[in-house]
């Protein structure tokens, strides 16, 4: 590997390190704590994780999804707020589409010296977008992260309401069962370890 | 006091609440981690602080300079990240004006049902704009704050150097000093208490 | 500025740095964990803000009040606690009057080589008399301000009844309304741009 | 999808959010503090970024590498920790082999009822070994993601040392090159629009 | 003292120092965040206080308890953890006694150089048998104090039921008792001063 | 056991708590964060730890001293800033005096209703006291529990300095040696179990 190569792909990675420590302003809002916050990376592991899970039993069920991509999309789909920061839904909403091409402009200068970059930028805007079942998938799998967080901040449960708002974006009839499931603990980590 | 307006009041006070939570982003791209960086309510405090403080002694050499409008513009200069969230240089650098106009409507957005809001939004407006005494000496009084805390995060010390470029701006000969005796360490807390 | 008062100006101003880090130890007292609770810096902004939107309220309806005076004490009136700590109203209230004295003591150390420093022993000592109407001001923001910090921690809501003691010393008949408001969740942040 | 499928899913992804609290242990055995150490999450998506991003050059290279499995099996690789925890490398060298089977039984024990689990236990089995490429490449990110975590904690820099020591499992001699790039400040996060 | 003999102990003092910073890992398991969890070195003051306490106690009722021997087994019980991490009771559960030998293992590497190290390792040792009245006093002050934090913790209050899965370890009649008061809020620490 | 006196012990521990929480002051006043710093809890069993390891030391060498008290009175030494707070050495030095009583005050009151609490304000006046063998190895243990700590906080480098100040108060030839073998770097962590 060319040295000057190398060193586009560790400056990209070095920058990805923020996302370690960036809250995720948007809880706070909903009355978080700073440290009860997720932070972008572990949100976006988290994401992926569900992504690959749910994605390989649709392919099994014969849904016709790349579960790379989907897998690849999670990871990416929260990168550019490593720059521009996690503005939150806010911001999103009051200006009404202006901040869109910002949070696109801020991924592109991020991966701008990357070979090879194409593949994030699509896959990030087709996220953006809604419309594919990967992109869907995503949505959904963000969607139950965040709501596997609230439930565990008291403070936070007047917002839970809020996470039954996506359901007309990812169109999945499982969807709305798996947020009802993990609202009214008929699924809970297994702790019963503790008893042996 | 009608129980609606101070409704409208109290309304507003419990959204500042996230002030104390929000990290500010900035510091997290020059290595800060989460814990070390202030957040915005301290930072509003302390920037009101040395506005109040230097205000002053300008106001007994003999500068026509209105402390308590310069102390209320540190309170409120920050405000409107409690609602657009500490977005970052870089968005606004990248976005080349287009964020300023978000960043206002989420300042008038937060305040737009309290009587007498126009106070605010026009200190804020003035101390974006650089000219006033007042405008510059929080300027001077947010870049000092700033420095005290990189100066206590060794990750950060490359950053340092940023902390000079923002001279052309406040134009006071003393900002320079101030910079330079806290990078020197020819000012530090007084500790010799320890001794006694 | 001579660079021998600016300097004595630094010093203080990087003293008061510590409040940003020190946690309001009564807090800790109601259940808080350490991260929950405020900094004296975080607090002592969120308390100036709500001192100037009701102090203004007052001022238009006809109310005698200084809300210059009112804001910079509140800005002031937890500054002698960067020095000699948050103490808790325990040994307050155990010293029976021995610690008032430290207090002011701490504040006259802080501020002693400052020129001008009349203004912050007196606006503190007048916070500390619970008399003029500034100063009731400030108690009343000093408790709702503790009262919201409460409200979203659920291990302390045994110690919400504390907050009604101090109606006696406040004398505002909204004190009692704006505490019953917020317990009641009658008045909280607007979050319906999620829904947007 | 069936009910009880999606509760399985759900019961392993709910088990999951633990990695995003907890701290990699070792690293505070190189003295950083509780809150300088990532999160098990966090590490887990850096190291698939890094992972993606090289494993795109090499394949693009010539290299015989399948880029999609190397990023799963960087989203795997410290899955068990969430069960049986970060015990450190020194429990793993102490035990002398004997807390393999163990970091391997929590992970099948977390997946049992997972449908397709196999893929899971089949690429973190072959991420132990080191041997394919997509192993060698994971263990690369999962050291360059250490490193630059220890370089922002100033108290583990003595510890660097102990980075270089893998470059006889991951066989890349690119690795080398990238420790020392990183060590000596040759990459760094752009930073510059901070002057713009 | 030996300066050889002062550097051994100073070794294992420095090492000890990272139980301040380790979580209570099995607490994160129960939905505890982070900053959550006690460490393990303030975990061990607070259940040797206990055992001084209740042990005290006992004496006075003429059980035949060696008190100082109980409060140094508080102290140490939890020490191999610094090395090993606080791996929760799942491996423990899961290895089936593979894991006892492991902690042990680690104990004896920290104290090894120590002269005079027999007394914690017995100690230790006589801890995890459960037979002797100082051993059971122990355990029931280990599981009290991780009573007390749990229920400050509402995330984790499910996890309540997993407390009183250990009266048959202790067998002291009111081990029962001091569950249930704590549970039943009968007993509370004194905040009355407030009112004062 | 009586429940009424299990009552009061159970009392007195969930007080107690609150040291796992109350970061140790002092620290943040030589520019540690807030999550730096020891919380009093950690810190005492770090105490209790050294003056066991090095009291047992002492004991073998002939010296005569009561090693379990000592390891008592290091578990008791800071408990009265549960009550009244880490308030720093300013304060006490500040007050000349005026302080000490209100500590004192502040332990009787915490444990005024415990059988056999003569023991506990003994042995703490007794360290106050710092004449009897038990109570200088105490003190040295406090203070090099507090080198080890600012050893690791670079923010706090330049206040080293006052650790070599309590040598004429302890009285222990070897307590310089081991201040200065722990700032030369001459002991460490053993660490060298990554390599294996």
């Amino acid at each position: 590997m060319k040295k000057q190569t190398l060193s586009k792909i560790l400056k990209v990675f070095l920058t990805l390190q923020w996302a370690k420590e960036l809250p995720r302003q948007g809880f706070i809002a909903l009355g978080f704590k700073r440290n009860e916050a997720d932070s972008v990376a572990a949100h976006s592991w988290a994401t992926a994780m569900l992504v690959y899970l749910i994605g390989e039993e649709l392919r099994r069920l014969g849904e016709k999804i790349d579960v790379n991509k989907a897998v690849k999309m999670a990871l990416f789909h929260d990168m550019a707020e490593t720059i521009v920061g996690d503005v939150g839904t806010f911001v999103k909403g009051m200006a009404k589409g202006a901040f869109a091409p910002i949070e696109e402009e801020g991924l592109k200068w991020l991966v701008a010296e990357l070979p090879g970059n194409e593949e994030i930028i699509e896959l990030v805007h087709e996220y953006m977008q809604r419309k594919s079942i990967e992109a869907r998938l995503c949505k959904v799998a963000d969607n139950l992260d965040a709501l596997a967080q609230v439930k565990g901040v008291p403070a936070a449960k007047d917002s839970i309401k809020y996470f039954k708002e996506v359901y007309h974006l990812t169109k999945f009839d499982w969807h709305k069962v798996a947020v009802e499931m993990i609202l009214n603990d008929e699924v809970e980590p297994e702790r019963n370890w503790q008893k042996k």
